[in-house]
């Protein structure tokens, strides 16, 4: 890209100080900028890099007051982070992949139906009564296979591997070598202390602008649907175990965990490495902090939960502060002690 | 498929109290169900939803009294859970994927030897002097190595990644995107603070009946095998590490990890994101927690395990009480303080 | 390989003890030591296997006296493990991988360089504007995105996905189905409850000699680049999010997860499960144990770290230490409280 500070300043509408005619070509972090580049200042944490920057413009809130000297082109705007953002999503749309067309060798089967408009690049694989939507974009040594619908407009990355039946809905992001349908985790105990298989023969339900994350992994039913409502964000390595249900616009960081048939909330922010039992309910707008073990239901809504096993946070926070003092409990017991003896 | 509640009836050996004439096209949960389902109802836990469910056949243990009104035709049997995993595995014959022959295009080297009636799917690679058994499947988009065994009737999923030498059992199940026979993680560390790769030059040996996790690793071993012995069954995205060898009829849920060396027993339960140290030693009919960290050998078999470190699961739960009773330790102890000023 | 015992003294500058026209044709552990096998001694904690394994040839520490009979020839060395390394090189040398060509089918953009003696697996994919160094292995089902940059020799195991404008160095190695480059995990969130994906435009850089474990995740940059220095070794199933950076021979072993923008530093090595917060700042030498959660930035180098949230270890172990005796703790008190009853 290749802009003069004026076409951004007129994009986001905003207002120049200093040399509009300079030109910027990439979007740099302020503490990275380099002669070309356009960053943005939001939180006043940054502002001493304003001062050494080598960014060609910076966008600050229309409120801020510089406090030194500063080299930069300033572009003033309402709200310099949502601007920036804007400016972003711009530059994607131009770097964006604009691939089309069927590459070759690939495979379709011949009862699929296929979109306009799609990409499906080389060595990926359509199995038998498929249903891809317009212009989805499924990249390089993806397997699909027999029965899947995927709806317009979804992205999915190379290597990721649906089992037959999944239903993804529409503006679906799936990130690389991910795996959408396996068999949920389902084993009878025998006699002799073998396990035999309990068949999975239900399905996965991706609804629409969902994104999952990669080497993420989301098993099938074992009757029925492993559900993700519209608009849940899944990161990376994640395990959503077998007729698991998540409510929409709830969000899981990388490498967490959900067992069987458990119930997690809408709008609920789940961070990393969380592990959450199975057959329990998260209520809606729960947040888990970090590696807690959420091991049984909870019915209050917007609860923060920490630990593990996990309670209210203030509480594990509460613990965690008294078992920091234990030594200072453990003497001021002896002294008692000692002071009894005399 | 469609059957009447008499010939579901007859395939379980069970009794009808209703209409044995209604039609039945899908197994649901009883909580799930629709005209044209058959359910059913062992824990009584459940039992409410007898009295509401729309399922047109539920099976039932033949000593099940009913408290209420019910509309659905029951079929009185032995054990409802049983005759429905037998329902579910008639299921599975009939939708079960019963592709064979090679696809195009796919890689088959000369020096490898292709047992009678499998499948392999396109995009999958079978390199130099593989000996691949009867009927085994292998879906889409697979790699497997030189010299790498698989035994017969064996189903390999989508995008399974097998390193060289791998050897694997009859009647295995392994998920897409397992990796199987990666290097162990070993290096040694030089005088100038890099580290030099120590080679990984043994390999993996899985034996019969042993079902692998999608996005599951197991490491290769650094001289000899790691090994997993028949009958284990592997959750998604767990770590397996080189020189580990896991007892028969082992199970091991999702993201769990065991580290180099280690020899898990048989018949042992490990729960989800549990950590294992290497070079220890987990003694038969062990259970150990979700999101435990065992830290050493163990003597005893059947013990119960919780905690990180890992400890006797009751002494866990009770160290769990007691912190959390930590505020009112201090209280009584301040109390006494006090008591004793005055 | 068939060597003489003779033949592999020479080529460790060793003395033998013993019969040297004696044959061995494979590498193997003391305690799993056939005819024909040469193993080694270096820690005396398996002295008692030398007195029984059926090995040919054992290396030993010149020092090293034996106690009993035994009846492998001896090769005796300066330092019995670093020889037995060296043989370990050598061999992995005779049974490496010696592919060259590209197979077919595979796929190679017409705007794409491609070094001289690189080996290209079929059904991999090189995607627009690649510069692939000299003897470069990409081995089969693996796809590289648009304008991917890989340095001399290095190996890219089955099934890799490296997205667009990845940066990796010479001499790296990447293990199966690890992912480089997929967009971090970044969302803002909207009034109606709802996400706006915040795009992620930068890159990951993996510098020289960096090894990646299987099944590992690592983010783009949002801005910049996702950065890991030379030399760093990275175990399975490992999670690095957007814009974090790993100084340069840093060691993570499996399962581990690093959030946005934390800066690790230099000859770290952090064990496996563990969690560490983003936006802060590990500093050299830091040593983090297994299942750790570092919640804060340190700033002291060299520390050990344990516990979550992380603390020093010392100070973690000692909290362990007066956990498991809190039974005691209340017993105490009890006592005391009734002593002042009385």
């Amino acid at each position: 890209m290749e802009f003069t500070v004026e076409q951004i300043a007129q994009m986001l509408n905003g207002e120049i100080k200093g040399d509009k005619s300079l030109k910027v070509t990439q979007l740099s972090k302020i503490e990275e900028g380099k002669e070309g580049s356009v960053s943005f200042l939001a939180n006043l944490k940054y502002e001493q890099f304003l001062y050494t920057t080598n960014s060609t413009a910076v966008i600050v809130d229309k409120t801020f007051e510089p406090k030194k000297d500063y080299s930069s082109t300033l572009i003033l705007v309402e709200n310099a982070y949502s601007a920036f953002t804007i400016l972003l999503q711009e530059y994607q749309k131009i770097v964006a992949d604009h691939k089309k067309g069927i590459e070759q060798p690939s495979f379709i089967a011949e009862t699929s139906d296929i979109g306009e408009g799609i990409y499906l690049g080389a060595f990926s694989y359509i199995g038998e009564g498929c249903s891809i939507g317009k212009n989805v974009k499924i990249h390089q040594n993806v397997t699909i296979s027999d029965h899947v619908s995927i709806g317009d407009c979804s992205v999915i990355y190379p290597g990721v591997k649906i089992y037959k039946n999944t239903f993804i809905g529409e503006n679906c992001v799936i990130h690389a070598n991910a795996v959408i349908g396996s068999d949920g985790f389902g084993f009878a105990p025998q006699a002799d202390g073998s396990y035999k298989t309990i068949p999975q023969l239900g399905n996965v339900v991706i609804e629409d602008n969902v994104s999952i994350g990669a080497n993420t992994t989301i098993d099938c039913a074992t009757m029925g649907s492993t559900t993700i409502r519209k608009g849940v964000k899944i990161d990376n390595l994640v395990q959503i175990a077998h007729n698991v249900e998540i409510g929409q616009n709830t969000v899981i960081a990388a490498q967490s965990g959900i067992s069987g048939s458990t119930k997690i909330g809408e709008n609920c922010m789940i961070a990393g490495q969380v592990g959450i039992v199975g057959h329990i309910t998260v209520p809606n707008k729960t947040i888990i902090t970090a590696q807690s073990g959420v091991s049984k239901s909870f019915k209050k809504e917007g609860m923060i939960l920490g630990g593990s096993p996990a309670s209210e946070n203030k509480e594990y926070l509460r613990s965690q502060v008294y078992i920091k003092q234990l030594n200072k409990l453990d003497e001021r017991l002896s002294t008692l002690e000692n002071k009894f003896q005399e």
